[in-house]
């Protein structure tokens, strides 16, 4: 499997949907599951370290711990995904600001789509059809967005 | 043992200094541990779960996940400690913006002496002695702030 | 009786309703009133100084003073909510930001139901029923995260 | 006397300085007392209801519930005046976001010469020789500014 | 006439009819303008200098130049009150950070009622049956907040 | 003349120099005064009407009325400097927030020296000499910029 | 052609549409084409230095890099326009914060109509009847105002 | 080469340091450069281009697209690190907040280190040597933390 989501909370679901939508649109193999970091820790912390994954996704909202933490428990690159709320600039420096040593890339606010094209780029180091499928995905959006 | 103390790095130390000199004045034990939800998350696991504490102050800065993943493995009231950095909002509101199920009370920004008291108050609901030190604590902060 | 909740104002009732929903669920006993820093503080004062409840939740918005002043005339320990309105960051910061001496221990925004968690995570400490009650809640909690 | 200054910490004295100046300047009567809403309410409490002063200035720096309790003790006019620290938006914010009934007019960060003036308008309303003396002190100003 | 009430746009209108209820009910004359720092500097400026108002209330939101430059036109007292929009904390720190010499007395955010209020003490100071209303509307206000 | 910087105070030299600094090299007459939107209103409205500039730089912090009250009193385009204290984010919504139909360009917080470039970027619409300069100045920024 | 609109997305149209509105009623010739500094930079390059436009207008939210890379493209006046969204600080301080030696001038969040009156004051430098055509709106705002 | 770090400006240097220490420490090959988004847009277009780097680091302050525009030029991974400054914000979210379409992973104010581990957990998805590297790299940290 290449990228497992992980999101804080099922409330969480359209963010991961978007995604999915991407993963699935370049054949990226991927799991989803809802873990968290206050409520499920270890649960979280068996997902990630039984986990096959290349990348991981992290979404959560509020003091999301979340993406900090599976970065934690795992040395291959996660992405966080702020789920936006009643404040906004909680998720996303919650996600942002982490500590040195332990990376975390951070996406904008509710963008799982982003979330997903990043371990799609991550992903196509070593693999030259999700390169060209990327390559054709920036065409297209270039193209859609010229048709305008 | 009353009080785990527990700071995210040992730069948080100054913090964790104002928080020990509240408990030695109170006569409650402690014990001062530095983990980190990021770092060094089995061993912060592992202090936790095997603390003997009534109660826990958790010290961290920036995407200051450390207060809600104590919270994450114990049902001991929690105390959260943000401590200031170039932002200071990150930390605030890391600590603060806890999803339902796991509280943590959050203290004011570097604000060790007060997660102290706090913790003093708890310890104290059946203790009268402490009840009784804390009391003259106020007298004595009142009867310093009238003077001048 | 356990706990005390008092409210700004009565506007603030969805959260206090939080609150007692937790409250009612672990069989804490508690008092429910309305009482201002602002407009009642001769009420506030006599209600926080002739409880009986070993644990206090100030729920306020805007310049939320209540949970600081309820602190400020008892040595019981003190939960804030911060109630959310236009901007958020008000109630969250008048509620954290207490000066040394006189702690409160700050929830997130709206989050009724967390400080009556902590409210009984702080009883529960010489209430082995109360433990296990709020054991069963947080494995419950968890199951019912898991099954999703 | 005309005019009672309350400050929330003697740190906050530079600020009430600032003002002292302005009301010496004006022949403004003033007094100049420390008092806490959370480390001294009930001290707060008698001087407010016992000063002869037509207009409060109340001086505080983070949660700053001082100007807003002036308030709730009397229904003369309140000036507030945040103190600069770590955050500053907590400061104003708490001063300035009063709820509906219990008005505060909050002046600028460590504006203490603004509380001062605005003072000294209030009380200028029925007296034409302190009305001559604003009128005098703004011409000054502006020369000065015109000279530059 | 004792109130000028000057607002920047005809948007802002219901904050301004918050405030003219309560003067209304207190007796005390007041008479409304729409008048923007921006679209119509001049025609401030005259209303400002021509009225015989002892207190203005000026009214805005966005860059709310507005309360700050008819404090620049009059020795009065000038209360200031920031109108909600998309960002807020906009209009807050216009209205409440104004430089040394010109005094602004902000009232929280939409906070029409408290401008008014703080009007009334301000001439209540030599208008004892004012103070007498004043002191009749706290003790309504306080029996309204009880008896929820 | 072709620029007129006014400053709020004399404080905001190191700015307004910025700009000089920028209009001297490109040979783009200008005067700078000192004048207050809230201290010298009527200074700033004389300076303004009188003025032969084609386009105004206004500089000022805190809330930072200056630019768009020089925009009150002109059709001349205004460029808008906040200038940086102990809140930043008062100066710049203050500057950028006008409201419709007075319009004010801000640059960024300090940047004295990115208003006078758009002001020669303004002037060089019809002026060959000046659009040159400016295109040298580019060309040379990159140069030294690509040396390093 | 006299502007240049390019806005970074089509869900920005409202926005471009209210700066078209104010050219049109000028008489000022403008093209409005899509183009991003993310999706499309190259378009977007181009659009800027094939235009034969005295003045551009950026309109973009989020992270709005476009006002920025048109000024990095060009020495002609630009004018940035944030888009609000769900933290809005976002987009105000991407086009404000400018580097030294690359000027944009931002106008307030949403104020398409404020971005194209600056565009016609800079393009009436060096034309009278563009100057008329202003100083008549601003009467006519004027009395509109004064109207109500 | 692995990384191509790109710095906005020669005062961003310590933050590129930090990277390069930990790419150096795990033998990763990197080059670093200085190329702006806004004072040398075509520069940064080569650079980016013609490089072959799997991953690149951008590195910038204020209203920072410098990596935006590098993730505009690339379908490789970009990493982008805010730098500090006067607001903080405003790099943080210029950096975090990309459009649908165009991924940029944020990691912290100036942690140039986090954004070099995170390139090298990306690089180490197919290089077991530097998996290894990262796992002692994480053990040796976890080591030093815990003898404190």
């Amino acid at each position: 499997m290449n990228v497992q989501i992980i999101m804080g909370s099922s409330s969480d679901m359209p963010i991961a949907e978007k995604a999915q939508t991407i993963l699935k649109e370049f054949g990226i193999t991927y799991e989803v599951k809802i873990a968290s970091a206050h409520r499920t820790p270890d649960v979280l912390k068996t997902i990630v370290e039984n986990s096959t994954a290349d990348v991981f996704i992290g979404i959560a909202g509020l003091s999301a711990a979340l993406p900090g933490v599976i970065a934690a428990h795992t040395i291959k690159p996660v992405i966080g995904v702020p789920v936006s709320g009643k404040i906004n600039l909680d998720a996303v420096l919650s996600i942002v600001q982490m500590p040195p040593g332990i990376p975390v890339g951070a996406v904008g606010l509710d963008r799982g789509e982003n979330a997903a094209l990043l371990a799609a780029e991550i992903l196509a180091i070593h693999d030259k059809k999700l390169t060209k499928k990327l390559a054709d995905y920036r065409k297209k959006m270039r193209e859609k967005a010229m048709s305008k």
